[in-house]
């Protein structure tokens, strides 16, 4: 029976990925090193480092002001990096939709005053929030692009007179997007980038000019622009991944073909959810993620239920989020389309069955 | 030409742990995930991440009230984490015994006071140094137990009636090593544990006990211990990477079949370049790194044309660090030991026909 592989990361790759993968890790008779055995400043690493950074570069479409980093330590990381370097003396504002927004805004708070600008808490994360007032001398507001656990997305960039800070996990890579318009963006790789252990990290020149002298070098962001993000040893293999899948999407037609399929596939879904009297998704219309979808059976108790016949059926990885419960498929680039139609056959199976 | 790969991190990985990569990576037909495509969550992982701490605790003879935790960052973020975890109050000494230890004490002392309790820079990082007194109220008593640019190891770790703090990175699983006496080590795995992007840090009770409540969460030891290394995505590729390493270790005959392999080598090493008029390298005796052999031809500016002879003879990743030139061999588990024979002789060859 095929297996279909909705995880919302780590997260399914493209089979030509994993193939470049696993032939590049393959042993030779020759004794030839593979990618993941040569030193990152040697001339071999270094073509995979300067094709990488060209290419998403491109792809996020980055201005001369933006730096383009690679860093270790996941999104969870930028969540305190961010107001440490940035913060001095102004406040930063958080427009929270989820629980990634609130993990954000926690960590910031544990490093200095931090204000809360809006938050959809109160209607269960179903929807964007409303913004309020900014503070004076306000850092910069701060959003989560694509709750990944409440499956609540911007459809844009809020729009306010200050450094736009964004958390673009996992919709990152999945539609053209105006990067060029944010002044601190990140997202880990392990959704539309290949496996965790790299975090993508876009600082404008502004923001990066606040640095304090008062971190560690580790926490200087200035100290991973001059040194091409390699500052330390970088996550050689996690690179090497990043690049074949930027060739990849750059092969299937960029960003443009994933945003329309995307949309398609997830509306489909969308709309047999909507059709049904069983399963239901909370979200608003015009908030509703793209990447992940939250649903839930009529009766919430049957959840492990459907996930195990999901599993039995090869449909894996719905489980939803246990902050969260229920089920959630996360519809990332590589997944294949026969994956969501398979699906939508599954539910539609189960309703008439268990409903 | 059969090549052979003395690169000094990211390194020479074990035969059998390419092929358990190159498979496990492997597209399969019927569309089964590979254990970088699934949930750090879920039960697959769970037993990679169970077996991996497993073995790793019992080759380095942990004891309860030592955590084991596996990060992101490398090892460069734990020069500056431990000082901001255990030094409130108490004064870090560092011993310094190369470039290694400089920067971690350069960190440390981004963070507050830090006292250089010994260092053998005076005498060109050729030996361990003496060590001075310890402050008053010392937090700790760092040493870099390998310095992988200098060449320069501790036989054994420093005695001192403070806690111990290890940089152990480029001689981790090298040989038996008395882990159980350290209050703190730290160590990258792309030395002998496989490749970038992972960081085994073992943190004492005590130490422990003395985090801060204002640092960020993602920088208190103590969120890791109790999230079993999951307070975030772990680069799951890279653990998965370390458990087929521990498992050849183990089916090798664990760390003392390293240790009698390594050392005997690294002799024969030392002892062809001892016997040249034409290769040097300054280490005293006893303070000779059994994994990281600098070495050095009697005209300096011949080391380029060295490490490209090298190279054409395949004889990958000589060159010295940029911080010390001259050439280097990493001696790393995986490396075979007849890559050691063929590169003593080349350097007789080499000293007929230039030297």
């Amino acid at each position: 029976m095929t297996q279909h592989n909705f995880s919302a990361g780590p997260a399914v790759l493209p089979v030509v990925v994993r193939e470049k993968l696993s032939q590049a890790l393959a042993p030779r008779t020759d004794g030839q090193p593979s990618i993941a055995e040569v030193s990152h400043r040697g001339p071999v690493f270094a073509a995979v480092a300067e094709e990488l950074n060209e290419r998403l570069r491109r792809l996020m479409g980055l201005v001369d002001d933006q730096h383009l980093l690679l860093l270790h330590g996941g999104a969870n990381l930028q969540f305190a990096w961010l107001p440490m370097t940035v913060a001095s003396g102004r406040i930063p504002a958080y427009l929270t939709s989820g629980y990634w927004g609130e993990k954000a805004l926690a960590e910031a708070r544990r490093i200095g005053p931090a204000e809360e600008v809006g938050s959809s808490k109160a209607i269960g994360f179903t929807d964007v929030p409303e913004m309020g007032h900014l503070p004076e001398r306000c850092a910069y507001l701060h959003y989560t692009g694509n709750e990944t656990i409440h499956g609540v997305q911007f459809e844009r960039p809020p729009v306010a007179a200050v450094p736009l800070a964004a958390d673009l996990s996992s919709e990152f890579l999945s539609r053209p997007y105006p990067y060029r318009e944010l002044a601190f963006a990140y997202a880990g790789a392990q959704k539309n980038l290949g496996i965790p252990g790299l975090t993508v990290v876009v600082i404008r020149q502004d923001l990066l000019d606040r640095s304090p002298d008062t971190l560690p070098n580790y926490l200087d962001y200035r100290k991973w622009v001059n040194s091409n993000s390699m500052l330390n040893t970088p996550a050689t293999l996690a690179w090497y991944t990043a690049l074949e899948t930027c060739r990849w999407i750059d092969s299937c037609g960029g960003l443009a073909f994933f945003q329309k399929r995307n949309r398609e596939r997830a509306q489909r879904l969308y709309d047999v959810i909507d059709r049904s009297d069983f399963w239901s998704n909370p979200v608003a219309g015009h908030a509703r993620s793209v990447i992940n979808v939250p649903f839930f059976p009529a009766d919430a108790k049957r959840s492990p239920d459907v996930v195990s016949k999901a599993e039995s059926a090869g449909l894996l990885g719905l489980k939803g989020h246990r902050a969260l419960g229920g089920l959630r498929a996360s519809l990332y680039n590589a997944l294949d389309n026969a994956a969501v139609e398979i699906l939508i056959d599954f539910l539609g199976d189960y309703e008439r069955r268990y409903g």
